[in-house]
């Protein structure tokens, strides 16, 4: 046994570590595709925040590579486990400490599902809107670690805009709390937005403060369907230089609407060659009114049909086509789900330079995603037995990627780098900004023992 | 004449140097009382990245500290200048680089004047909102290094939630650019932010790329009187756990109303102990149905009156006391303008103890401030002339930062440390924090050149 895990096993408490392999092999992977996974040398489930440093300490005593973890939802490997590394669980953190009505933040610890959080704080007439697919799945600290999106970030951002405060266990095992309960603050450094996206890299997330926002309003709900995607995106363009901000504005191609069709019999025609999905959330008549604005810009944009949800279950059986697709994808074949964000004016182009990569690489590639945002999910569907169309999906992939970036884009709106994209980052970033992160790095982690080799 | 001196007249133009020490004067002091000031060997007046660029490396060759600088509007005493430092003014970059009507953003240098930039955007139906009450006078590049806030923050939050994407010259002179022009994007740290609010610390921003809105509805204003603090502070309470967000929400004590009244004969009743304005830029019926439920709110709340402004004209006038409270306060002596921010609850706690203090310290203290967001700005009056007043009325400031922080608050809401808080900031965010502080200033600017005693 090592002195490492010597030391763990005298600190910790008998149920806070598990070194049986075939327990494990669970803690090896997120849902990352094309990713290596190493063999762990101890999954620490930590219970306290205490447990959390003293398992830094000895990490940082022994030289020991650490791997932090939440559900490990993740799409991108940064939750991966190393060889011989520690594996920090956090699930087993999963308290929502304190609800602040009258302030109106949360103080929760990272093992809550995302989900669950959101349920708690609506019991009290409150909203925590960053809402990734995963969210029923995934945990506020997973969140955190990759600054998460989801579905209503087209009107209410993203994860670190929600970020009062943090607690972070350091690599050398010291407990820091960062930021603030107020809604300004401006005292020092924002630690806590450094933290925030950081993967793991600087720290272990092991408390935050969020803010909320008050209930929103049920969602009025339309679809709108076209005959051409160029048609579709230049509805989009319409939609966000519009005075409106739809609470919700998804774009699905010919590919995802198919897919769906085929496994869901939704009964879309075949001459659809695109589908938009929009919410308003304003409220009664307000959003009655955003409802219809945006029906008008959809239709004026050349929508051979919009349909306004008469009720929630309608709203519920238009939304499941896009809920649906990334399912019926996968009864369809392998799945690699990329994350790619462009200005929101490049749609027409994105979605056409992905058929042409789909053509020359012979493999199936639907786009779903976030279109308020620019924030997309080209999906390539491979037959995942075939090592050949292995390559060629790969290559799919990464060529998507080189597209969103030079559409001006990013090679990840949400999912972050992990160890997927880590070769691709220097392509965006430059050597000098990355130079920046790995300075950044040793000054917050000098033995390099928090999630080595992830982002960069 | 120095070594550097002499490579600066080498590398940058005649013009953009400036060594006269009539001219240097004004260079030497931002707006913060109490903070010591030097002299500096020269200030260059950059007109490009280029220029800074080179001023850095000869800084960094020659290893003398750099204090950037915007308009000298702040309030903490950052762009005060050292004994033979290189000041680099950034004020005559004041050109806005483009609008980007379709993906909403705008790429500005940093010299531009708050309220330009509004403007520009605005002239093209978009809306930049953070709004600093000397948004006529201060630049763009100074909100940015301080992580200015403003009126709007209510609703639409501080400069850091706008910030996309960031030009930086480093201490080496290297020129890194941060961030994106998409609306989301986690591919690495977020360096943007952490340059944002290090007010010169870190790195000189040369250019910004900004989010924008749509352009915002003309709002509705009311005006209601309350007979005590703590009746208004409730108010508050009520108004920012209610389902409305206003688009403005400020505070006037019974100090304020009272100077505005003397001065500028504004008439509120002499049982007036407290005001509080509100508006909503919802437009249309929406914003004449949020102002009729924030007044029934502040009525419900035992407001004395409440007055919905029923033209342009009477808004401007209902915000006129407001704007004007400095104005007033400048009239009757010396003023020291503080800047804290508290848990919106606890509004009724900061005025008592504020009241205290200033009984205790033998000085006047008003408070205004931006109580939808807990950011007040109390305001010790006294004689500037007199040193023992001097001394009472510094010792009144710092009580009042150590009251915020004992209601759970932070020293500074929106004007950052500077030098008039540094000793302060200590006490907010503990000893691990201020490390982290210095070592992350120390991998980004290893001699220490970049405004060197600053913030800590």
């Amino acid at each position: 046994m090592s002195a490492a895990l010597a030391e763990l096993k005298d600190r910790l408490p008998e149920g806070s570590i598990v070194t049986d392999p075939a327990l494990m092999e669970s803690y090896r992977t997120d849902r990352a595709m094309f990713c290596e996974a190493g063999v762990p040398l101890v999954v620490v489930r930590a219970r306290s925040t205490a447990e959390v440093s003293a398992t830094m300490e000895v990490a940082s005593k022994h030289g020991v590579p650490v791997v932090p973890q939440g559900a490990r939802s993740g799409l991108s490997g940064a939750a991966n486990a190393i060889d011989g590394c520690i594996v920090i669980s956090l699930e087993a953190m999963d308290e929502v400490v304190r609800i602040d009505t009258a302030n109106r933040y949360v103080v929760t610890q990272p093992g809550v599902f995302n989900a669950v959080l959101a349920r708690a704080v609506a019991a009290e007439g409150l909203f925590y809107p960053p809402d990734p697919s995963s969210k029923e799945f995934c945990t506020i600290g997973g969140n955190l670690a990759t600054n998460s999106g989801g579905l209503c970030c087209v009107k209410y951002g993203v994860t670190t805009d929600y970020v009062l405060g943090l607690e972070v266990v350091l690599a050398s095992g010291e407990v820091v709390r960062t930021g603030r309960t107020t809604v300004k603050g401006v005292a020092g450094y924002d630690l806590a937005r450094l933290f925030v996206g950081s993967e793991g890299t600087l720290g272990i997330i092991t408390e935050a403060t969020l803010r909320l926002r008050s209930a929103a309003q049920r969602p009025k709900t339309l679809a709108a369907t076209f005959a051409s995607a160029g048609d579709a995106a230049q509805a989009v363009t319409s939609v966000v230089t519009s005075t409106i901000v739809p609470s919700l504005l998804e774009f699905m191609d010919r590919t995802s609407v198919r897919a769906v069709n085929e496994t869901f019999k939704l009964g879309f025609d075949d001459d659809v060659e695109a589908v938009i999905l929009a919410q308003s959330d304003a409220g009664g008549t307000a959003g009655e009114a955003e409802i219809a604005e945006i029906s008008a810009i959809l239709s004026s944009a050349g929508a051979i049909e919009v349909v306004v949800a008469e009720s929630d279950q309608e709203a519920d059986a238009l939304l499941a086509a896009r809920r649906e697709v990334l399912t019926a994808w996968e009864t369809m074949g392998t799945t690699m789900i990329d994350d790619v964000c462009v200005p929101r004016d490049r749609l027409a182009d994105l979605v056409a330079g992905i058929e042409q990569i789909a053509a020359d690489n012979a493999v199936m590639i639907g786009v779903v995603g976030h279109a308020g945002d620019g924030n997309f999910h080209p999906t390539v569907v491979f037959d995942g037995q075939d090592a050949d169309e292995c390559k060629r999906a790969h290559r799919a992939f990464d060529e998507v990627m080189h597209l969103g970036l030079d559409l001006g884009g990013t090679i990840t709106g949400e999912h972050g780098i992990g160890l997927l994209k880590t070769e691709l980052l220097q392509a965006e970033i430059g050597d000098l900004s990355l130079r920046l992160h790995r300075d950044i790095k040793a000054a917050l982690d000098p033995a390099g023992i928090l999630n080595p080799g992830k982002v960069f």
